[in-house]
């Protein structure tokens, strides 16, 4: 079995477009170095109901679950309160957690005041989560993993949990670079996907001055098929009198054919 | 009633991490200026069952629905047989569909095959999404608005639907920039919160090399309650020492104080 995941963006300020999210396109590449398969991705306000039924929908369905945002020490931070009540579990100050944020504001002329005390309430049966950045935990329950909204501080948590992370065997992927159309290959990637059925094949056209054309990307865990089906889309793009190219991985700038 | 909106981002590109979503930043920032609440965004998988629950869920939810990608002329564009699953419709070759399409490869050195034709199969009751980018158009279903994922596709389909969408009154907005953190002033928001339950007001920390601070954006229909309110909190600012400035606006690229 392959690890699934889903990622939770909470935070009105997304979705009214004042802020740009990163964290998905951050944690999915991370996850999918780990061959771990992210499934789905939403974004959703700070609004307990839906807070508490998407944690609970997602840690059912998911092997892991990552959520950003909503813990620091403000009203708008709702998500600690609503993964207490998505796993029946009371709040309490977490004496250790106290302890990192007492030490981060010392002196400073910060005040350690009740709001930031906030902070160190966590649900019961969770285990902090390292903040290398400001000190304020995040914390894992079960297979939730509650991380801060602040890219540079969700980024460090993320790292300071990934040797709790199983993942299988990563995706290998090649990508055909070619300068034809989409439409033209379509019924020929379609035979090809059916023939070898590991291999997932996306495609993707591209539109640049003076060009255009269509990267097909191929991911499967088995490097023999992966290789074949490549060569076999790379043929098709020839006889369709096209060039094309075979690169490792699926980030392709050089799109020189 | 105020209209709602749900995004529905379909694509394996985007999860796996190789594709970064802008459609869901920009169709954000568009309903906000319409008066149109964004409630949700997804990004899910090239799945139908996924896509199909997905489409059902939130047309029942949202006055409006926008779904991004999955329509083109390949076998991994599966959007048009999951929107007629999920409306209960027949798939039908459109003829004005046709017509934009031959016209469009006309005179090209594409040939327009039966997989470009794919693009002009479209679910029955559906009207066409005018694209002004590539021809092949989107389509509107009851609430659902199906565009293409490429975001200039996308974005010139969005403009052409702009007729169709009855928004509210646009949400006005003012930001106090203040030096003061986060945690500082957050028991005084709370408490203006509770005094202008009209106004809602989200706290967002910045750091940037040399200095920390606080944004706090107040967004509310009423003008009067939201300068009120943004004073207030200047005022708070102030009084704990720190320094303040009120924007129109919620996006401040100045936090020169």
């Amino acid at each position: 079995m392959v690890a699934s995941a889903g990622i939770i963006i909470i935070g009105d300020e997304i979705l009214s477009g004042r802020t740009k999210d990163s964290n998905i396109n951050w944690i999915a590449c991370e996850l999918d170095n780990l061959g771990i398969r992210l499934k789905e991705a939403r974004i959703i306000p700070d609004e307990s109901s839906t807070i508490i039924k998407t944690i609970k929908c997602f840690t059912n369905k998911y092997t892991y679950v990552f959520s950003c945002g909503g813990i620091g020490p403000t009203h708008d931070d709702i998500t600690t309160e609503c993964v207490a009540k998505a796993f029946n579990q009371k709040l309490y100050k977490d004496s250790e957690a106290m302890r990192r944020l007492k030490l981060h504001y010392k002196g400073t002329n910060i005040e350690f005041n009740e709001a930031r005390q906030k902070m160190a309430i966590l649900p019961t049966n969770s285990e902090l989560i390292d903040n290398p950045v400001s000190a304020a935990p995040g914390y894992r329950i079960e297979n939730l993993f509650v991380f801060a909204g602040v890219p540079k501080i969700m980024q460090g948590m993320f790292n300071s949990i990934l040797s709790d992370l199983k993942g299988g065997k990563k995706l290998k992927s090649k990508t055909v670079s070619s300068n034809i159309g989409e439409g033209l290959i379509a019924k020929d990637l379609e035979k090809i996907e059916n023939k070898f059925l590991n291999v997932k094949i996306g495609s993707y056209p591209y539109f640049k001055p003076g060009s255009f054309g269509t990267s097909i990307v191929l991911r499967s865990e088995d490097e023999i098929s992966l290789k074949k089906a490549s060569e076999a889309i790379l043929e098709i793009v020839i006889k369709l009198g096209g060039k094309g190219k075979i690169f490792d991985g699926n980030e392709i700038d050089d799109r020189s054919l």
